[in-house]
C-alpha cells in the first residue's frame, strides 16, 4: 500500500533538504513525520513507541548537525524509524523489516546515515567514542559525534565502561540521554529512581540551567562562544565541585534536562553545544509513544503492536477459528508459576524481559520471587549464581542473542562453580522480522564447549514443560539450558501433567528405513511434515528428537549408527560446532563412519524475513529435509573404505 | 621447605580462633600474617602485593564478622592469600598455585569460607546481592553479605550493573571499595579520578564522617543502634541530596573513605555498619605491597614477581646460557610499533593489561595511538569497532579468557558489521597457574561459528608476526583473531622480515607415511617432538601445520584425506566444536571416511598446574602425540563399511 508523506516530509529526501527549511517549518516536519509512521507502521507493522517518543530528537539533531559528516550513532536503533525516513529510506520504509526489505535496525550497509550496526543495547557510546577519537588522531577538530541512548540502555555496564573511558578520552563526544522510564517494559533500578530525582530537582540542575540559558543568550560567533564556554565551565567547576551530579562525577559536562519534544529548544541546545569541546552528556526527557494517545498509555503494548487501524487503535488478532497452540513464552510464564507453587526455592530472574519473556506473570503473582534487572545480561547470570549457591533453583530467562552477554559469567561463575542455574534461552534460532543481530544462532556452540552444562532443546511445548520440571528436580545439579524459539508451539492442548526426563537421553519418534533423521528441537515438527511428504514417495526415514546436544544420548547414538548408514541431523542453530558436529565427535570418537548431512544455519549471516521465509533460505525446513532425504536416498551405496 | 608462623598466627587456624583474641592483639597478627605471606610467596611465588595490600582488611573482616554464617566474597580473588591462611589452609597454603596444591583463588570446592568462585574481576557484588536477597527471602536478617572490590575492578560494567539493582533490592548488602588506584597496572579512567577526587575532598565526605562519628558514639544496644541508625539516615538524606555522590546516587549509603590499614578503625566501623540495614558502601584506601617497601614503590612489578629474595628483594632470574626465545608477548608487543611504524592507522588497545599483553610499549612511544581503557573487555572490543568504521587497523589485545566477557561485542558490534578489527586473544590455551579461571579453552569454538570471523593461530613467534602483518594489510577486510598462548616462544631469532600469508592456508611441516598429523598453533612443536622420538621407532608421520581454523585451507586437506588414512588434530583447546570438529566437518561435507583422533583440552575442568603438567594431564603433549600415533597404525586397517 503506498503511504503519502505530508507537504514537506515529501521534500525531504535527505538531512541537507531538512535544512533548507525554516526553523519554524520544522514544528511541521515532527507531526508530519510522526504522521507518516504511524500510517506505515500500522498497515505494514514494526517497533512504534520508541520511534514516536524521538520524533522532534531525530529533526533536530539532523538540522543541527551536518550529518553524515557528523556522526550519530543510535542506541539499540528501534526508535531509528524517523532518522530512515529522512536520510534517504522513505520511499522504502513500508519495507521495514520484511523479507529483502530495509532493516528495522540501522545498518552500515544500508546508509551512509547508519554509522554503527545496532540491534543490542549500550553499545553506542563505546562506538561514537571510538569515532571521536578516529577523528581527534586525525585532527577533524570540527567534527561532532553524537550517541542517543536511552535510559534504559544506560543501566547495562558497557555504557558505564564507556562513560569512564569518554570522561578522560578529551574527545568530542555528545551522549543524549532520551530519558523516558522504559525499556520495553518500565525500566527498573537505582539509575533510573536518580534520573527521576535530578529531572524533578530544583538545586543543582537549575543552576546549571541558569548558566547554560546565559550562554544562549552571548553574541553568536564560533570563536567568541567557544572561549567564553570554557571560561564559564571553569568557573562553573569552581561553584559546583565535580561529585555533585553523578555523569559530573565521571567527568562529563553534565546539561538539561530538557523537554525532549520543544523542537526549538533542541535545536537551540545541540546548535550550542556544538561549541562545547571534549565530553558532554544532554539530558533529554520524552514519552515513549507521544502523539499517539494509546501508546503513551500502555507503553509496552504499543513497543511493537503489531498491525493495527491507526483510527480506533484496534490491534488486529489473527482470525481464531480453533484452540491454538501457545507461545512458548506464555508456556514457560505459566509453567514456571506452577513449579514455583510446588518448590519454594524456585526464583525467576529476566534482564529486561517481563514482558517478552512471560515472567511478567510470576512477578505479579510472587514479586519476591521474579525479579526484572533492568537490561544487564551479566548481573542476570551472576546474581542466579549467588542465589544457586544458597539452593535457590534460579530459572534465569535470556534470549538467546542476549546470552551473548553474559557468556563470561556462564562459564566462570556458573559452570566452573557447577551451580544448577537454569538457563532458559528463549528466542533461540532464527528469530525473524528482527534479523541478524537478534537471531540466536550460536548458543549450541558456545554453550557446548564448556565442561558441566548440560544443553536441552523441547520439541513442542510439553517437552518444555518437562525440561523446565526436570531441571529443578533436586537429582540435577548442573546448569541446565533450555533453548526454544520465539511464538507458537504446536500443541494446543499443551497443560499436562508434569513427568520428569532422564539426563541426556532422547525420543525416537519413528522407525525408518535406509535413512535416520535426529532432530534437536522444534525443528522436529519440519521433519514430522517432511515425512509426510516422503510417505506419499513411498520413503520412510527413522525420526528420532534428541532433545540433548550435551550430554548426547549416546545409547541412542550407537544404535542409531548400528543401524542406519545415512543419518540427516536438523537443528535451528549455526552448523560450525552445533549439534551436527557433537554428532560427527561422536562418529569419530567411536569410529562411525555413516554418510551424513547436517541441516541448520550456515555459515554466513542470515538477515531479517518471518521465520518461514529464513528457514527456507538456510535450508532446513520440511521441504529442504524431504529433499535431504531423496538425494541421499538417490546415491548409491558407496564405500569409502579408509 | 617449611615456613613457620608467628606466635599468634600459629594459634589461628579458623577464624573462630582469632575472634578468641583481644583487639589489641590484632595489630601482632597482620604483622605476622604479612610475614607469613612475605614468607611463603618469596619462596614459592603467586600473586603478592594485592594480599599484603589488605591484610588489615582481611582480619578485621573475619574479626567482626561470623564467617562462613556471614558471607564474605572476594572480587578477583589474588588478594585473598590473607583470607585463605587465616581459614583453614595455613598449612597447606605453600602448595598455592601447584598442580594439584590450592587454587591461587577463592574456590567452593576448597573451603566453606570461599563462598563463591573467583578470578575474573567484578562479579562480586553480583554474587552477595544474590546471597543477600536468598537471605532476605528466607527471614535471616542478622546475616551479612559483604563484597570487597577493588577500585580497579569497579571499571567493568558488570560491577555498575549490581550496583543499579543493589540500590533497590533492599537487601543486606556491604560493599567494600578497596581503593588502591591499581588494577595490575595503574587504574585509569574517570571513576578513578573520582574516587580520588572524594578521598581528597573535604566537604560532603566530612560531613558524613562526622555523622558516622556520631553514630559510634551512641551507646551500644543493637536494637537502638538501629532505630537511631535510621532517623539519623533520614536527617541525612534531608540535608544532603541523594545526588550528591556517586554512589549516593545509586541509592547506596556511603561511608568513608578510611584508612584501610587502620585495623582498629577498620574493626570498629565494621562492628557499626553491622547494624545499618540495606545496601552500603564502605570506601576504604589502601597500598597495594603494603609492609613490603619495594612493592609498595613499584606496584606493578610486585604484582606476581614470581620467586626472589625477601630480604634483599632481588627477583630471581632463569639462569641463562644461550639467548633465549621471548615471550609471544613481548613479540606482539616490539612487532605492533614495528607495524605502527609503516601503517599510520594502526592503533592498539587492551582492557587493563598494559604489561601483561606488552602493548605498554607501544603505550609509551605512541601514547595517541595505544590506549589502556581500564577493566572494560566489552567496552575495548566495540569501541575498537568505532575506531573500525573510521578506517583505523585496530589491534585490540585481549587475554582468551577474559574475551569471554566481550562476546556479544564480538558477534554484534565487530563480525556482523565485517569490521577489520584483529584481536589478539593473549593467554589462550592452557595457561598454567592461574587455573580453571583463566584457561584461554573456549575461543575456538566460541568463535568459530561467527560468520565472517578469520580465526588463526602461529605456531612460533615468526609466524605471531606474519600473522599480525596479514591482519593489518588493506586486502584483509575481516575480523581477524590471532590467538597464541602465554609465555616463551620458541625461536631466539625471531625478528625477521615480514611476510604476507594468504588467509586460510596452512604449512606442510613434513611428508610422511601412514598417518598425518595436523596442528593448530603452538602444538605444531609438541609435534615436532613427538615426531623426533617417532623417527627413532621406523615411524614417519606427515605434520602440517593448519595456522588457519576459519577458513580452512580446504586444498590442503583434500590433499590429506586423499592420501592418508589416519589423521591426528592437535589442538590447545577444547575439542567440543574445537579445530577437530572443523576437520571433522569438512570431511561429512565431502565424504571423507579417515580414521581421526582429536587431541587437546577434553570436555573437563583442568585446574592449576605448569602447562607442561597440564598438557600432559590433558593428553596432547610430545609423548600422547606420539603414543596416538603408535596406537593409531597398531590397529588393523579396519573398513567401517556403510
Amino acid at each position: 500500500m503506498e503511504i503519502t508523506a505530508g507537504q514537506l516530509l515529501s521534500q525531504i529526501e535527505y538531512p541537507s533538504d531538512l535544512r533548507k527549511l525554516n526553523r519554524e517549518q520544522l514544528h511541521q516536519v515532527c507531526d508530519e513525520l510522526r504522521q507518516f509512521i504511524i500510517d506505515v507502521v500500522s498497515v505494514h507493522g514494526g517497533h512504534f513507541g520508541a520511534s514516536l517518543g524521538v520524533v522532534e530528537l531525530t529533526v533536530a539533531l539532523h538540522y543541527a548537525y551536518n550529518t553524515p559528516y557528523d556522526q550519530l550513532v543510535w542506541d539499540v536503533g528501534h526508535q531509528a524509524y524517523g532518522h530512515k525516513i529522512l536520510t534517504g529510506r522513505k520511499n522504502v520504509f513500508h519495507t521495514n523489516r520484511k523479507y529483502k526489505g530495509i532493516s528495522g535496525f540501522p545498518n552500515r550497509g544500508e546508509s551512509e546515515y547508519d554509522t554503527f550496526g545496532v540491534g543490542h543495547s549500550s553499545t553506542s557510546i563505546s562506538a561514537a567514542l571510538g569515532m571521536a577519537i578516529a577523528s581527534k588522531n586525525r585532527g577533524e577538530h570540527d567534527r561532532q559525534h553524537i550517541a542517543v541512548i536511552g535510559d534504559g540502555a544506560m543501566t547495562a555496564g558497557m555504557a558505564f565502561e564507556a562513560l569512564n573511558h569518554a570522561g578522560v578520552a578529551n574527545a568530542n563526544l555528545l551522549i543524549i540521554l532520551n530519558d523516558n522510564c522504559m525499556s520495553i517494559d518500565p525500566n527498573v533500578g537505582a539509575l533510573k529512581e536518580y534520573l527521576t530525582d535530578i529531572t524533578t530537582s530544583h538545586t543543582y540542575n537549575k543552576f546549571r540551567d541558569d548558566v547554560w540559558n546565559l550562554l544562549g543568550k552571548l553574541p553568536v560567533g564560533k570563536k567568541f562562544t567557544r572561549d567564553m564556554a570554557s571560561k564559564l565551565e571553569a568557573s562553573v567547576k569552581g561553584m559546583v565541585s565535580r561529585s555533585s551530579n553523578l555523569f559530573e562525577s565521571l567527568n562529563l559536562r553534565y546539561f538539561g534536562a530538557i523537554d525532549g519534544h520543544n523542537i526549538t529548544k533542541l535545536v537551540d541546545t545541540l546548535q550550542d553545544l556544538k561549541d562545547i569541546p571534549g565530553p558532554k552528556l544532554l539530558h533529554i526527557v520524552t514519552t515513549k509513544g507521544k502523539g499517539y494517545a494509546l501508546a503513551e498509555k500502555d507503553q509496552t503494548k504499543w513497543h511493537a503492536p503489531g498491525l493495527f487501524d491507526k483510527i480506533t487503535g484496534e490491534i488486529f488478532k489473527k482470525s481464531v477459528e480453533a484452540p491454538q497452540p501457545p507461545k512458548y513464552q506464555d508456556v514457560f510464564g505459566h509453567t514456571i508459576i506452577e513449579l514455583a507453587e510446588q518448590n519454594e526455592n524456585i526464583m525467576g530472574i529476566t534482564p529486561a524481559m517481563p514482558s517478552g519473556s512471560s515472567l511478567k506473570f510470576m512477578m505479579e503473582k510472587m514479586p519476591d520471587r521474579a525479579i526484572d534487572v533492568g537490561i544487564c545480561e551479566q548481573h542476570a547470570v551472576t546474581v542466579s549464581a549467588g542465589l544457586a549457591t544458597q539452593g535457590m533453583r534460579v530459572f534465569c530467562n535470556i534470549y538467546s542473542s542476549f546470552m551473548q552477554r553474559a557468556y563470561d559469567q556462564v562459564v566462570h561463575d556458573v559452570a566452573i562453580q557447577h551451580l544448577p542455574v537454569i538457563f532458559c534461552l528463549d528466542r533461540a534460532g532464527l528469530v525473524g522480522e528482527d534479523g541478524a543481530t537478534h537471531h540466536g544462532a550460536y548458543d549450541i556452540p558456545y554453550m557446548r564447549c564448556i565442561p558441566n552444562m548440560v544443553i536441552s532443546a523441547p520439541m513442542n511445548e510439553v517437552e518444555l514443560r518437562n525440561l523446565m520440571y526436570t531441571a529443578q528436580l533436586p537429582e540435577n545439579n548442573s546448569p541446565f539450558v533450555i533453548r526454544y524459539p520465539r511464538g507458537e508451539g504446536v500443541l494446543p492442548d499443551w497443560r499436562r501433567p508434569f513427568s520428569a526426563i532422564r539426563i541426556g537421553t532422547g525420543r525416537k519418534i519413528q522407525d525408518g528405513r535406509d535413512i535416520a533423521i535426529l532432530s534437536l528441537g522444534h525443528p522436529g515438527n519440519f521433519v514430522t511434515e517432511a515425512l509426510k511428504e516422503l510417505m506419499t514417495d513411498g520413503l520412510q526415514p527413522a525420526h528420532y528428537d534428541m532433545r540433548f546436544v550435551k550430554p548426547l544420548d549416546t545409547d541412542m547414538l550407537h544404535d542409531i549408527f548400528q543401524r542406519y548408514d545415512r543419518v540427516i541431523t536438523v537443528e535451528d542453530g549455526a552448523l560450525q560446532g552445533g549439534f551436527g558436529s557433537a554428532v560427527l565427535e561422536f562418529m569419530a570418537d567411536n569410529d562411525y563412519k555413516a554418510e551424513i548431512r547436517r541441516l541448520g544455519i550456515p555459515d554466513r549471516l542470515v538477515e531479517h524475513g518471518k521465520p518461514a521465509e529464513l528457514q527456507r533460505e538456510c535450508g532446513y525446513d520440511a521441504p529442504a529435509i524431504a529433499n535431504a532425504v531423496r538425494e541421499m536416498l538417490k546415491s548409491t551405496i558407496t564405500v569409502h573404505a579408509s
